[in-house]
This record gives C-alpha cells, sequence and structure tokens, in this order.
C-alpha cells in the first residue's frame, strides 16, 4: 500500500504529544504499521447528541483512510464535513510495578485528526475495497457489490496529514526506592489472535477456507 | 461488583439503538459482563481542538465507571462537567459473507454518554483502585500511592445510568440468492489473550509471579 515510506507526518499543535513526549512519533512508516495491524478504529465525532465514538471498520489506501457505513448511519452523515478523530490501540501488555502508581499498559496507538469527507464514484469502489480488505485478502473471493448495494453504503475518506503514534513497551518504570521491595513486578503480555476459520451452516459442500484466511491463524 | 443485578438501563434518545436495533440490549448485566470483560475503553470528548478519543484504563463500581490519568492530562481536565461518550469494544470474529456487502464483524460493545465528573476523597482512593484492579487484582500486591501520587493523578467518575449495548453474533447474513454460490462464507474467531507473565529485567530473586495474574492466561 505504500508509496512512499520516507516521510514524516509533520505534527501540529493538536496531534503533537504534550505528555511524555518521548512515546511520540511522527513517521509514516510507524503510523501506517500500527494502522496495518489493527481490526476496528474507534472513531469520534460531533452530533446534536455530544460526543461520540463508535467502532468502525477501516481501510487505508497511501496517505488517506476510509471508513463506512450504511447510508442512514447517524454518526457516518454526521461526520461528512466534519473534524473527527479516528484512533487505533493495540493493547500489548499490562504493565504491573511495585507501586499501584506505575501500573501501565504496554500499547501502540495512533491518533488522526482531521475532516472526513464522503467520497463517490472510483474513490468510493476503492475505499470500500480498501476496508473490506483491510483485515484479510477477502475482496476477489466474494460477489462484487451491485449498483443497488452501493447506494445503500456511504464511503467516508480521512487523510493521514494530521496523525500520531504513541508507543510504550518494556518493564515498569518503578521508583528507586522500590525495587528492593517485596512486590511482584513485570509485565503480562497481550494479544489478539485469529482462529480456524468456521464454515457457516449454511455453506454447501465443495468450498474450502481460502488459504489467505486460514493464514491468519498463524499471525 | 454488583448489587442489583436484574435492572434495566433504560434507553434514552441517544442511546436507544436506530439502525438494527434488534442487536441492542439495555439491561445491566449485559452491560456490565462487557465492561468487566473489556481492558481498554475509547474515551471521547469534545476540546477546543475539535473532538478526541484516546484509550484510556477504566474500572466500574457498581454504577459507575471510574477512569484515571495525570491531572495535567489535556483531555481528563477537559472531560471534568462536559458531556463525554465512553466505548468499550470485544472483536469476537470477522464475519466473512458471500457478498463483499454483508462482510460484517462479531463484536461486543458498549457505549455509555453522560457527564464525568473530578472526585475526590473516598471516591477517588476507591476509583482508583477499581481502575488497577479492573483487568487484574493488583492492588493489594502492590505499594499503595502516597499522598503526593495522589496529588499527581485525577479521578473522573462517569455514571451508567445512560449506556446501551450492541451485540453481533454468529454467521453472515447473506442474501438468499448468494447461498448457493461459489464463494467461502463462514467466520473467523478473533480473541485477546494473555500470555505468561515476564519478570521485569530488575526484579530480585524471591518475587513469585502472584497466582491471580498467572491465572490471566487460562482465561
Amino acid at each position: 500500500m505504500d508509496s512512499d515510506n520516507d516521510q514524516q507526518v509533520s505534527p501540529t499543535n493538536r496531534t503533537r504529544l504534550r505528555r511524555l513526549p518521548k512515546r511520540g512519533h511522527y513517521d509514516r512508516d510507524t503510523i501506517c504499521a500500527i494502522l496495518d495491524a489493527g481490526v476496528v478504529a474507534h472513531v469520534a465525532g460531533m452530533t446534536e447528541d455530544g460526543p461520540i465514538t463508535l467502532p468502525m471498520a477501516y481501510g487505508r489506501i497511501n496517505d488517506t483512510l476510509y471508513i463506512h457505513g450504511s447510508s442512514r448511519n447517524a454518526l457516518i452523515n454526521a461526520l461528512d464535513g466534519s473534524d473527527c478523530c479516528l484512533t487505533v490501540t493495540h493493547v500489548d501488555g499490562l504493565v504491573m510495578a511495585r507501586s499501584a502508581f506505575h501500573h501501565s499498559m504496554n500499547f501502540r496507538c495512533v491518533v488522526v485528526r482531521g475532516t472526513a469527507r464522503l467520497v463517490d464514484g472510483d474513490e468510493k469502489a476503492a475505499g470500500l475495497k480498501a476496508v473490506v480488505n483491510h483485515v484479510a485478502p477477502r475482496w476477489d473471493g466474494s460477489r462484487p457489490p451491485t449498483d443497488a448495494e452501493m447506494a445503500l453504503t456511504s464511503v467516508l475518506a480521512l487523510p493521514l496529514s494530521e496523525s500520531s503514534a504513541k508507543i510504550r513497551t518494556g518493564d515498569p518504570s518503578d521508583d528507586t526506592d522500590d525495587l528492593a521491595g517485596p512486590w511482584w513486578a513485570g509485565v503480562i503480555p497481550v494479544r489478539t489472535v485469529f482462529g480456524e476459520p468456521q464454515d457457516a451452516k449454511d455453506l454447501p459442500p465443495g468450498r474450502p477456507v481460502p488459504t489467505a484466511l486460514r493464514n491468519l491463524a498463524k499471525r
């Protein structure tokens, strides 16, 4: 998906990390690797009922993220032309410190801020394909959408131009005075794993699981 | 944590599901079970830089959720007294349909909307303990916070009174005309798993991993 990988995304005043700035990353490779490894994003926008954040599937083509939803979805429609935030988080570990205060998590997180816009035509078709193919290469193994299905679906584009990554790795950071104390300290790894694909109950015989889907379990 | 389990949370106009209402749940047991099984929430609020959503640890005591952060954290401070949204999502499966259009995910999601408020004194201490103990029972196995550490930490409370759950389970819902088609269809299970706890590199000998932490890997 990458056409030009050695770029930095210039942090803006609202994407530059203020708390613990050493955990901030603004290079495109780091940001895209975190996005590409995610399953769902949490997308936030302002509605007449207040701020809301909902999980959504997403896809990426170069420097643009795509999300989709029913053309009658209230949040999707509220986001068009509006300021929004899209966040993808991986929890990699529970960081168990000596002190309650220094408990933490290891994680990789990307925050994208910007204005989403509804797209149409070729960009809509490409965006939808990117969303379907994001977690598993699936577009070519399924029936393409009809015109009626396309009309029922809205696709929004969000540029990566205002984005940042925040990453924590490694051991707890305990106070020196606590290091010899009686408490256990360490990290409990956390992972998202994919299982063996399960046939739909109404699947006729002779439709084997595509290899690419079976391979997700080996990740 | 439950004192009274047979309650319904009355849906309000902004928590009642409008799209696919059959997937909506408003009973307290369902909502709390999804919250209790989560690792991080995505919390959304409106800041002067626009809407934002960030991952946060959280805890629950009866009908109240607690989140915490540095007393200098911009979002934590923006949320006090403000309308916010807290969302916890579990992805349980990738739903691979015959048609691109019917691809979906199996998931459990809780959305809580309401006004967060900073808490102090006994409620702050109890809320912080609930956050630390949320994923792993850890408070009693670590050094309690000092007064100075408490002063560096802010704790916000958010009531569950306006909350809803949305759940999708099971096979793809393909169109009848597609059922006999050539495509594979089914579900790829997705799970979050905890690994074996890893000692911190600077852990002195004679501090065994607490059993409750080792047991997370058996979940």
